[in-house]
């Protein structure tokens, strides 16, 4: 799946995800309408709402990019309707060929993880059959509980040819508050002076090793990848280098602020090795001034739009980076 | 909800919760050949088979112990099905008075984290509406985004009068990886001499501050808890310091290595502060040699008979405690 996406990438010239967080008051008006018609202010026309929004973005957009990112809590608010159209969502997508990467942020003990992985990677056993639930491509890992939480994930991937991203600097404000936090490293006895690396590079420098265990059989980039802020370029760039083999899933471009020029850093001179998530910022394009020309009823065709402007973006800072 | 489960750890005299982790190894062959016979070996009938399970074993345990923590993940493997069965089996703890702590170990950036706050402790807008998804008492969190990741859930837990418990230290194997690195502490540069405190207590100390924010109107404990692992007694203690007021979740008693002697240390001198799990040592007690005169059809009174062993083994290490 590594390989299918690096591909994709390279076809599309588009190191884009497209974030599928369908917050209601991105829906457009005549959307939620028909919906809450049908189902009434429920979950069930909360679901429906962000079902036939996501449709209509997935339609627009499907030839330009290749991947979608959905974030499972903008459905999982809305209970187990949120959760049908979340696995419609996931089921549509790759109908349409993209790579769906789930963000589901989960990571627990390992016999929980195990849980987490065969449900959204795998197939989870019933009897003497083997049944798949979500089936998501790839999904994002929180390594906080350290290895046990993360090799059952490793696991799944290999048997099932899936991936990862484990969050390594989160693109958020208050990131740093742990994660960039001075850790002692091991030599640091040996130096007699105490020498100090972030939290974020001890991660990053794991999920190097976690990597190098799972390489595709041919290809440059593991399965294994790192999700790296936007917001944070300087960051971006040490963990370039610390994780060269390393696919890196770097949100927060666009509405979180990070701009095409901060993220020559995060890509490889062969040009590959980082997918850019935006979410709002396409899939509400319609909402801002510059596409505004477009209305709430051409919401679809202002995030292709959006889509191209911002493969522009990426390219043009690609194209003059010293 | 704090001063509910305080009430109710005083009232049974048994501060455990029990988790509801059901893993298909664990359900009992009768119930299984049941739930396959109507629905196949399939999603549906992997979700039927536990739920009849957690059903046996709340009906044999609720007048024992003040809460349960189903384990999200183990019915998210099941899809759809799976959380169909988890809401469930929430609504019918809830039925019988249980405190419900839904182990979900969530936690993302701001926007995201709201989302997930609001499916399960709030109620999310819907048009003009206010709808209630999966509506557990408390949740666990994942602290590794920082304050913007557990905001969220402190919020909604004001408005709505719940609580969360923030993951400190865990009881997995691993969990040193990342949680035991020593960490430069602010005033290293002051002293001339760089001090280093482990990650867990740079947590745990930020839980206490949070936890001070997040006070009931009456009551020692705060709505901000803590999970600590049973596995760390040593950690746990010093812990226990750091969080003066807050309620200690203790996984990993039982199947995991934990002793009761081990607990001692999580609890305030006023024999409160924490709250043990116990999962398949409870859930699974029929398959221990010591509970096989029980049988698979005496599952649930198993369930029952490893409750009141555990309430013996907690209450005469709190009396032997020096």
């Amino acid at each position: 799946m590594i390989n299918k996406l690096i591909a994709k990438i390279q076809k599309t010239k588009a190191p884009i995800v497209v974030g599928l967080d369908p917050m209601m008051k991105f829906v457009p008006e005549q959307i939620r309408r028909a919906a809450f018609a049908e189902y009434g202010e429920t979950l069930e026309g909360a679901a429906e709402a962000i079902w036939q929004y996501n449709k209509g973005i997935v339609d627009a957009i499907c030839d330009l990019v290749p991947a979608v990112k959905p974030q499972i809590a903008m459905y999982e608010q809305f209970g187990i309707p949120g959760l049908i159209a979340f696995q419609k969502t996931v089921n549509y997508c790759k109908e349409k060929d993209l790579v769906v990467i789930g963000d589901i942020k989960r990571g627990d003990i390992g016999s929980t993880s195990e849980a987490y992985a065969v449900g959204h990677l795998g197939r989870v056993q019933v009897g003497s059959s083997l049944c798949t639930a979500f089936d998501e491509d790839f999904v994002t890992v929180n390594p906080y509980l350290g290895s046990d939480g993360v090799r059952p994930f490793m696991n799944i991937c290999k048997e099932e040819h899936k991936g990862i991203f484990v969050l390594v600097k989160t693109s958020n404000p208050s990131s740093g508050e742990l994660q960039d936090r001075l850790v002692r490293t091991e030599d640091s006895s040996a130096s007699g002076e105490a020498e100090a690396r972030p939290v974020y590079e001890i991660v990053g420098s794991q999920v190097a090793v976690w990597g190098a265990e799972c390489m595709p059989e041919s290809g440059d980039y593991s399965y294994v990848g790192a999700v790296v802020g936007a917001t944070y370029p300087e960051q971006g760039k040490i963990l370039r280098k610390i994780m060269p083999r390393t696919l890196i899933l770097v949100p927060g471009y666009g509405a979180q602020g990070g701009k095409g020029a901060d993220l020559v850093h995060f890509f490889n001179e062969d040009g590959l090795g980082a997918i850019i998530n935006s979410s709002r910022g396409i899939i509400a394009a319609y909402q801002q001034e510059k596409y505004a020309r477009f209305g709430e009823v051409g919401y679809a065709e202002a995030a292709r739009e959006a889509v191209l402007e911002m493969r522009r973006d990426i390219a043009s800072a690609l194209e003059n980076r010293v």
